[in-house]
């Protein structure tokens, strides 16, 4: 398990918002829990008012396959481009999931996903990511709050 | 003007969290974009699930007193008690504003509000707070992505 600081945080954050700013996304979508102090820090840095988020919940842990509840209370109408942010694709099960639902609501939005560590194993790849996993990552914000 | 860190914050927030956690909240709104970055922290300090946010932007900046719409993606159906969560009540007329809204579409629920930093000045003095402000808060979010 490596406890990732806000140190290294801050130093990644900066090089995935260098990654993004070229593509002009006019709002984020956080994926609550994990996305939100990232989707702050981006907007920020990228001076994005539109920040809004959508929870997940797992259900029905019996079955083989998680299938996941989507809570979504976005509202995204008259955006064109938009910046879907989690901290890690781990199974990628969340996020892929979140992608289709996004992209089958608002068929007129082009979505793009961006997180800062990917697993290879990994159903789902973001468009953007920093580092690559392959230990559990211990988050400051689920570690320094506790 | 005050940098306001990382490692501020978290002392700050940890005793933000000590003073809520009595109330049993059920979920968090926070106030975009202030907000976000605190109440991931304090949703995780509280094992709180539902995060949602609200955005405010200021309109007709001619008139005396500024005018706020409020963007509003919450719902907060089958909740009872909510800690609306914002980084600061400088002059207090967001906070104030939101929570008026709130309380006015959800009558059957319990707000509360928390902020890291109160202004004696402000309107609108939240619930729960940790500093009193003196000066411009340089908040690390608003700082270390530029």
């Amino acid at each position: 398990m490596k406890y990732y600081s806000y140190e290294d945080f801050k130093i990644d954050t900066r090089s995935l918002i260098d990654r993004v700013k070229g593509s002009n996304f006019e709002a984020l979508v956080a994926v609550a829990r994990g996305g939100l102090t990232l989707s702050h820090a981006i907007a920020e840095g990228l001076d994005i008012r539109q920040v809004q988020s959508v929870r997940t919940e797992l259900y029905d842990k019996t079955l083989k396959r998680d299938m996941l509840n989507i809570f979504d209370t976005c509202q995204l109408d008259g955006v064109k481009k938009v910046l879907v942010v989690d901290d890690i694709a781990d199974s990628g099960d969340t996020l892929r999931a979140v992608m289709e639902y996004l992209e089958e609501k608002y068929k007129d939005i082009e979505f793009a996903s961006c997180t800062l560590f990917y697993k290879k194993t990994s159903v789902y790849e973001p468009h953007f990511w920093i580092n690559e996993a392959d230990d559990w990552i211990d988050f400051f914000w689920e570690r320094d709050f506790l």
